[in-house]
């Protein structure tokens, strides 16, 4: 099953025309999700192919307008095009209202059903389950409640060895207990341990969305080990200063992010409209940790 | 002076890589003016090269999305780039609250002043006049209240007829009174007309919007003799009930309008995404009214 992050916006607050801002897609296990709003990401998912009537969950890390403002626009033309399924929201509390409130005044929204799961500042928590993935939030550090996000897959099914098992001599019903990992004792008291039988279910994988947010140790937990992860990097380390006023990282910060968290690979975002190219924000970051990517808008990782 | 319209987005609700939704740059007399904001004006407007800082009033026609999604973007940006200048937005009521309650919930919205002059529904009346220009609204015909605008120059001055002035004798002092039009009598008592030493200033000029709207010919007097009207046409006459029910147009009934009041020239627009190619709408509307034109977004029109 594929895990993939496709980048629909990687810029900040000021969208150019080489980045918009921050928006992306997650598909997990054919499910469709999508992280933060920013204005114009419908126009980005059409542009990079994305469909978004398949789209589920809609998760908003903060409340700033780089976040949010293309959300009203995409709701209005999922429903024009006569999506009839809900969608979950979750997002900080404020979400629904400011979402409700355009609706209002627009006045022209009787689509589909949204459910909102508006989160307390600080939340730690599941917001998402079913039989193949699960979706946590954790707090991020930021001047308004931000919220990360971690996508894991669950562990699959063991597989089959149909080679052992055909040398137990046992009733194939015993198969479904075997791969979920269960010993079983036959009729006649054989006795076959499921991982003689099966082999391990294959590693399952993981992706975390971290954005805005300064340089916060305390998330380190949150995200171990994850198979990708990304970061905002705003700015560069020579302007740590302006970072640490207005609550965003540099690149050496994210850098250290993922090292500590012993992330396998990390993508680099929310980059400041000052910055032409980010072949700095690279370099910082490679100082630290080994595999760093600076992605365009609409590049599609595989996580 | 010049006088323009440059078309941001020339779709309708749903916005295509092709087509934004509404939004045009009026240049008139040095003054800058935005009609309409759907989603992603301000990315268009970096696209098509138009200095956003320099604007002075936005017009907006009705509340619906498609005309006011991309408002709290183009203005939260207009702030993060350091605008001090206050801005005017005229439109509906509730356009004011649209916006507000935004920024109260993304919460960062301390900036330039904003002038907001709402209109009661059904207003007829001048919102924004100054020495060389003046802006005209008058209602449509839509689903909810929506206004039309109509931006016209003023007259100049007469300008002097120097060799004819010089014959006449008398004091220069008399010039700015002669080409504000008044006849004079100098001391000596010599009379002098003013038509007999100025020219006629030029010709004013005047520009017409009109969306999103049924077929509605209390319009007419309104537009008259307008050198160039944008009228929407989202629908073909084939669909032509469609139009009545959602209260838009056909390209038939824009070219109607065009024709009933004395328009020079028509721009068409607000296309249902539903269309690939405008060509129909275009020989529809010129069976009707000669100058037709199908914009494509970044077009620039001379008024």
């Amino acid at each position: 099953m594929s895990f993939t992050v496709t980048i629909l916006g990687s810029g900040a607050a000021v969208p150019t025309l080489s980045r918009g801002t921050t928006s992306q897609f997650v598909n997990c296990q054919q499910r469709s999700i999508l992280i933060d709003c920013g204005e114009g990401t419908q126009i980005q998912m059409r542009k990079f192919k994305v469909k978004f009537q398949g789209l589920q969950v809609i998760l908003i890390s903060h409340l700033h307008g780089d976040h949010i403002f293309g959300l009203a626009g995409l709701i209005s033309t999922m429903q024009l095009l006569g999506r009839k399924e809900a969608i979950t929201i979750v997002g900080p509390i404020g979400i629904k209202e400011f979402l409700l409130n355009q609706f209002k005044i627009s006045g022209y929204y009787n689509g589909f059903p949204i459910e909102f799961h508006e989160l307390a500042p600080n939340t730690e928590a599941m917001v998402y389950e079913d039989k193949c993935i699960e979706i946590k939030t954790f707090p991020l550090s930021h001047r308004i409640p931000t919220q990360g996000y971690r996508i894991n897959e669950k562990p699959g099914k063991r597989g089959l060895d149909k080679e052992a098992f055909d040398e137990t001599g046992i009733s194939t019903s015993y198969i479904q207990k075997l791969i979920s990992g269960e010993d079983v004792i036959d009729n006649e008291g054989t006795i076959v341990k499921s991982e003689d039988v099966t082999f391990p279910p294959k590693p399952t994988k993981s992706y975390a969305f971290c954005s805005d947010t300064a340089y916060h140790p305390p998330i380190i937990n949150a995200i171990k080990g994850v198979n990708l992860l990304y970061h905002e990097a705003t700015f560069l380390d020579k302007e740590s200063e302006r970072a640490s006023e207005t609550f965003h990282s540099t690149a050496k910060q994210a850098a250290t992010i993922a090292l500590k968290s012993e992330a396998k690979r990390l993508i680099l975002g929310h980059f400041s409209a000052r910055y032409k190219t980010m072949e700095l924000h690279k370099e910082e970051a490679e100082a630290i940790f080994e595999k760093v990517f600076i992605p365009e808008d609409g590049e599609v990782f595989n996580v």
